[in-house]
């Protein structure tokens, strides 16, 4: 799998986690060096494990099977749009949140389409956009010797992609995909980012979602 | 406290448990006769029970010491206007969702003012509106002999009433309040309802939010 603008602290940590369970990964970048020097400091960093990461062009990420769209929100459409041939037909999972800062808070904002998943969306309308991940704290999730005690949030028009993603969610430890319905959900999955935002903000942690009464993971 | 238009689902249940936890709690309702009908309903569900509950009209209600606007979302911010002179200084709990059935799905709208408690907050600029209560599941809510095991997000631009709301919440068995910040965060928090809604759908259940990461209460 690719990640398009995956030298951030998110993609980067949702690259290396995804290796660490076996998947193949290329961290896709504007400049290859960069993503590759980022590929490395994992690589470096977690000696014991056997990665299957390196780093690429957008256009190499594009190429894989399964595209995360790992850019600054205000980038995702357009960065999907620019591969937008190379996406066509495949899952692209869209984890970005578009929030301003104003004052000491995080506030969301509403971007085209209501969510950055449904800008993109229809910025590749050939494509079948998941919205995942948005809720996992960075940090935790590059930390490949601990698991991440979290519920994943998924929703897709696409029952099959949102399956597929479920299946990528299950292999990671600690963390449960629950089935969120269609696209427009995600305006509100991504708004909600603000509310976790504050939270580790307020309590000086970094929080997590989990839905009580829900027993295990009614898919697996 | 009062309950305004406090006979539909959330409204009642809200009302019975808040009475069980030693509040003196008035159901208000344009028919005065039917909040006390429900009261009545309540009390002798529960005759085990010593509840200080009662109906009364809306007036009545307005006339407590903190408020809560129970009625359908599109009629909070007329509701609390109606009653703006009585509410004026007063803690005002804001606890309902603007949401549409678009299909088998709910789906957030944005309400005047971008949250039903941010209306309800311009609607009577002189009350001090706490947002709260929007994910709690009523049918657990109204049952009395079980604890609620929730996440309690709560957040207003007056500290000093968010405190008076996690105060309350700390009282109900199994639900922990969580500072969220300012009432700007309503939005977030009320869209959020759509996802769990779904996801009650989804897995046949009713969920509750957890948030992993924070100990315990640590406001407390």
């Amino acid at each position: 799998m690719g990640v398009l603008g995956g030298t951030g602290p998110a993609g980067t940590a949702l690259a290396a986690r995804l290796a660490s369970v076996g998947y193949d990964v290329i961290i896709g970048s504007r400049s290859a060096e960069r993503a590759e020097e980022k590929a490395a400091d994992i690589r470096k960093a977690w000696p014991a494990l056997s990665l299957a990461l390196r780093g690429g062009t957008n256009d190499d990420a594009a190429a894989c099977d399964i595209i995360v769209v790992a850019t600054p929100w205000d980038s995702a459409a357009t960065t999907a749009r620019e591969h937008g041939k190379a996406l066509k037909g495949k899952v692209v999972i869209s984890m970005a949140n578009a929030l301003v800062r104003v004052g000491h808070e995080f506030q969301p904002l509403v971007p085209p389409r209501g969510s950055v998943a449904a800008h993109v969306q229809a910025a590749v309308p050939g494509c079948r956009v998941v919205a995942a991940f948005h809720h996992l704290p960075a940090k935790e999730l590059g930390n490949l010797s601990d698991s991440v005690e979290s519920d994943v949030l998924i929703c897709s028009d696409d029952s099959d992609a949102l399956e597929v993603v479920s299946q990528m969610v299950r292999l990671i430890p600690g963390c449960r995909p629950l089935d969120s319905g269609e696209l427009s959900n995600a305006t509100a999955i991504e708004a909600f980012t603000a509310v976790l935002l504050q939270l580790n903000v307020r309590y000086k942690t970094r929080v997590a979602p989990h839905l009580n009464g829900i027993k295990g993971d009614p898919r697996a």
